[in-house]
């Protein structure tokens, strides 16, 4: 299917969530608040016991389905797929520790799957129940596919908490009748989906599985993509849609094969979760072509269609990428769900290339555009991360009607925080990767955790303590029980301008520096502590001219952690602040704030109130400026306070 | 009906057009351009005769009222008006100069609209040929009142300049007819259109018959206006309309009676047809709660929520204000139309305040954005004027559909070519006023013109010869029969500082000024020479800090001219550019651009080229900056030449 070479190979593999526990005064609590609030809400949710609520009817349809209830599929076409992420999510939970009531509830909705499955193996509830007889009828429109990638993510990561394997099966099974109704073959469908997902969740079940036709179907997938005669063409003609109505095929990233694919188009969260799978069957083709498209792809996105939160896709139209360098801060898009799959992309480009680049990505995405998508107490959430808000506007421009100014409750919008929770509750395997033959361990992000790893033909515990993102200090624990000969790559963020490495007191002079990653080949005794610590200022960041919005403007940042301002601490009209050259700025641990943050304080001006005072809209003289203090937060955490303005771009006086 | 005191009157009145004869370097071409190039194309557009463009069919719809075609409607609901809007301008050409072919191709029309008026008079294509019987059954949307106002001013226009009465008599027959439809009795109705129009075409009949009960009809269609019970909502209840569709009622100005309205809302145009009216009806009125709604509402749109270029809406949703200090550069929607809306409201304020402001954004508007609604070549418009252009977002970003890089012919857009054609044909009729009681000529405009006005029981001829907005010197002659005592206003406008006066040569000390006016009485003699010497410097102007989109920015100002800069004379990336504090900013007279301009070349900075060459996004330290040669052309005239980007607004480092 694809050409054959040993040239790509991956760096590392990550750890599992098997491997990895995370006990972290960041992130545990959010873990926690994943496990304990948030999926027993999801499961009221999807089994319409939230009073006040719109009905998710997710669990009855599949009952119905299974032809235990009667009544009619209510919900959108990709209903199911909601199921599919909250038992991904479980899985993941289960990894770190088994729950039997939880288990039991999700062995019970596995039970239902299993009844809700067709005879053939199909095994979705909107065709099932509400159109039988239209399978495969409008693949670019219905999620039929994208519905069986969720549910086939899930079951890999219930098998793997578990062991139990009856949830693989049931979705073995799918992909078994899939791979027969899809295929090069002249009695076989040449399509596709038009929301891809279900290409890296076929990756996911080879790897479960063993099975190579899972792997191939995922090619096939990906490669039939935008060839011509074009599959949404033939499907249009036979539901003889008015075609003027349609979208452009760049939408579903399928205006073109994906191997000619250069530059990100369309749809956000779709792009990056083709490129995710690209980025697999790069690997497991060994496919290089395959990897040139991704690496051209990932430049296009990070260095002309990224925001610095780590947000991609910035119109509201089609939630879809743009032109480069459009990246307009009031109006950004950004959603949620589409920096997480920037971090999908990334951690898969990362095991490939072992360059920090996509590590810096990722954690820009995760501890910004990410993370900015959940409240603080995990009870509400943005689909839309704009990077200035004037609740002015927002509240009342009708081109701004996307914006909010305050998170909304879960049931406001379906798709992001699942997506979150699956994401904090799987974010132990984006810490730590291995490489067997090179006997190395890569450290990617400073989290407080433990792992288990064999290496050099011993287990070795790892302990990471740290108070990241908040100093960056980091101690590494190598607990084992004898001496070993192995690697430890610690990635240098790109932030860090200085970084320092001490192994037991001891400052090392020997680590190679490889793409970001400082590597100590060693014997290593148990007990050995490598100590990493970081200089971590208050830095101004600033954007490529190109980038028209933030020309003559700068960023907070320190270390990982985006700021901004936000109206409560500064007081309203935030754009007319500006930063100077020799600004006081200064990281100020707050342990009352957001539960214990840094935040930076500063000095900077902004119009004189009085001058400002006339009413003429226009004059020849700018108003008088005085100095003011202010105070900046990180964006992450904006809006849970007081609703007002907030900007992470500000005025800066070179 | 409103209540009568003598508080209220006007300082002024306007000279008219057939006292009036501009004879200007500047606008005689445009004048020209009107009578020889826009009033024969659009009669062309409204018989249909233009190939390749979509038919207008409005003659044809006046065929199938009156029995003389047959077929169907086709066009708009408001297909009338342009009917109205080009009889209108034929009239002020004809005020200007008698023609002949043109007068018997408008006596035709007129004879048939006579053909097509309805035994009561009624006179509408839409309904008389598509929905006959349905007569004022949706005002709200249908424009059937608008449609007569335009035709009512048309008529008006038509016989102050040919003494021709029979148009008159058809729209006095119309109106009679409208005022048993609609007033305070219990078998009329209580409605009002839901764009505003007829309202101030009722006054100019009033004055042009005479007739007191057509300004009776205008006051109760404005005091109507908003009252409870809403009539909208009984309309909508009487076709059983889906109220989940309707549009607030803001968006018409009838969310509250005119007089409680405090601030501008809605859609723009309407909103500055009906302020129009009210200015109108407070002096013939004598209305002091009236007028003082008029100074709130004047006071509200040109301190917060007028852009630089005098265009007003903001918003391309509705063609709407939004909140104070919403004017985004980027996607100002500043139609055409409402900067001439705009132009009409300021000039009725002046009358009655005899106020430089009036004077001042009348101005504003007329040389900027409602100039640059129109090529230099007279073939080509701007419905929407933003003052910072990108064409990679214009093109492609979805909520930036309406921006254009380039002007559209004349068929794209229906509404604001014949505005402007009327606006630039009625010229003349802005440039002066008088007062009789005081003998005093006010000259508002510098525009070289000659006129004609009994002063102090003469014929005083007065010759204005300026070479403005290009230099800012002006000459007027006072051309009489013998010496008289009257006295003459010269606008000193907002943006001059310094204005020296002479008489013959002889600088005059006893001026005296009074609201942005120089008042000289004196006892004039039969060729005494009046000369204003205003120095017209290259201004930077700011913008209030409470508009954000424009904190740390500056516009280039000299006189009148609002400047642009444009991708052709200095490259991409115009957002990169930096003016500074001591930028050496030169006004040069270009003889070969734009037929002749004023151009601004100037230092500034931007990042060097060299230094940008990297790709990364975000970086920790600014690019270099490299000093660099500027020139800013007039806004009114961007993309006459090679599109590419504009802006208005530049950053300003002071």
């Amino acid at each position: 299917m694809s050409t054959m070479n040993n040239q790509v190979q991956k760096k590392m593999n990550p750890l599992t969530l098997q491997q990895v526990t995370i006990q972290d005064s960041f992130w545990s609590s959010r873990e926690q608040n994943v496990t304990e609030t948030v999926v027993p809400y999801q499961w009221d949710a999807l089994n319409d016991n939230i009073p006040g609520a719109e009905p998710s009817h997710t669990i009855e349809n599949f009952r119905l389905a299974a032809g235990e209830a009667q009544g009619e599929y209510y919900g959108m076409v990709f209903q199911d797929s909601d199921l599919g992420k909250w038992l991904e999510t479980v899985g993941f939970i289960l990894s770190r520790e088994r729950d039997p009531e939880l288990e039991k509830t999700a062995d019970e909705v596995i039970d239902l799957l299993e009844r809700a499955q067709q005879p053939d193996g199909y095994l979705n509830t909107y065709y099932t129940v509400k159109h039988p007889g239209e399978r495969w009828t409008n693949l670019r429109d219905n999620h039929e596919l994208y519905c069986a990638g969720h549910l086939m993510e899930a079951a890999v990561s219930y098998v793997q908490a578990t062991g139990k394997r009856k949830f693989l099966d049931i979705m073995a099974r799918y992909a078994d009748y899939i791979g027969t109704v899809f295929g090069p073959g002249p009695d076989q469908m040449q399509g596709y989906d038009g929301h891809p997902e279900i290409e890296l969740a076929l990756v996911k079940m080879y790897e479960a599985t063993g099975q190579v036709k899972y792997l191939e179907l995922s090619s096939f997938f990906v490669d039939q993509r935008g060839q011509q005669p074009h599959f949404f063409d033939q499907e249009a003609r036979q539901h003889q849609e008015n075609t003027a109505r349609k979208r452009n095929y760049d939408y579903f990233q399928a205006h073109a094969p994906v191997r000619e694919q250069h530059t990100a188009e369309g749809h956000s969260v779709r792009a990056v979760y083709l490129y995710s799978a690209m980025a697999d069957l790069a690997v497991q083709n060994g496919d290089q072509q395959l990897l040139d498209a991704c690496r051209q792809l990932w430049k296009d996105t990070t260095r002309r269609k990224m925001y610095v939160t780590g947000g991609i896709g910035s119109s509201e139209y089609e939630e879809r990428f743009t032109v480069p360098y459009d990246l307009p801060n009031d109006r950004a898009y950004a959603e949620t769900c589409a920096a997480i799959g920037l971090m999908f992309w990334a951690h898969r480009m990362l095991q490939i290339e072992a360059d920090r680049e996509y590590a810096d990505v990722m954690e820009r995405a995760l501890y910004n555009g990410v993370l900015s998508g959940i409240s603080l107490d995990g009870k509400s959430y943005f689909y839309v991360n704009p990077l200035e808000v004037w609740p002015d506007t927002a509240n009342h421009r009708h081109d701004m009607s996307t914006v909010k100014v305050t998170r909304q409750p879960w049931f406001g919008c379906a798709c992001c925080p699942p997506n979150i929770a699956r994401l904090i509750a799987s974010l132990g395997q984006y810490i730590y990767s291995q490489n067997d033959e090179r006997k190395e361990l890569y450290v990617h992000l400073y989290i407080g955790s433990s792992a288990t790893v064999d290496l050099a033909d011993q287990e070795v515990r790892l302990i990471q303590k740290t108070n990241y993102p908040w100093d960056a200090a980091v101690e590494l624990e190598l607990d084992m029980d004898h001496e070993a000969e192995f690697g430890v790559s610690l990635r240098i963020p790109g932030w860090c301008k200085e970084a320092k490495i001490t192994v037991n007191g001891n400052e090392v002079t020997d680590a190679v520096m490889s793409n970001g990653y400082a590597s100590l080949h060693r014997t290593w005794q148990p007990g050995d502590r490598i100590m990493l610590e970081m200089s971590m200022p208050v830095e101004l960041v600033f954007a490529h001219p190109a980038l028209r919005e933030n020309a003559g403007k700068a960023a907070l940042q320190r270390g990982p952690i985006v700021y901004c301002l936000e109206e409560v601490d500064n007081g309203a009209n935030l754009q007319d602040i500006e930063l100077a050259v020799g600004s006081k700025l200064e990281a100020v641990y707050d342990d009352e704030l957001f539960g214990g943050s840094v935040v930076i304080c500063g000095t900077a001006t902004r119009s004189d109130a009085i001058a400002a005072g006339s009413d003429a809209l226009y004059a020849t003289s700018p108003a008088a400026r005085i100095p003011v203090q202010i105070k900046a937060v990180p964006y992450y955490a904006w809006s849970n306070r007081e609703p007002g303005e907030m900007t992470v771009w500000s005025r800066y006086r070179s």
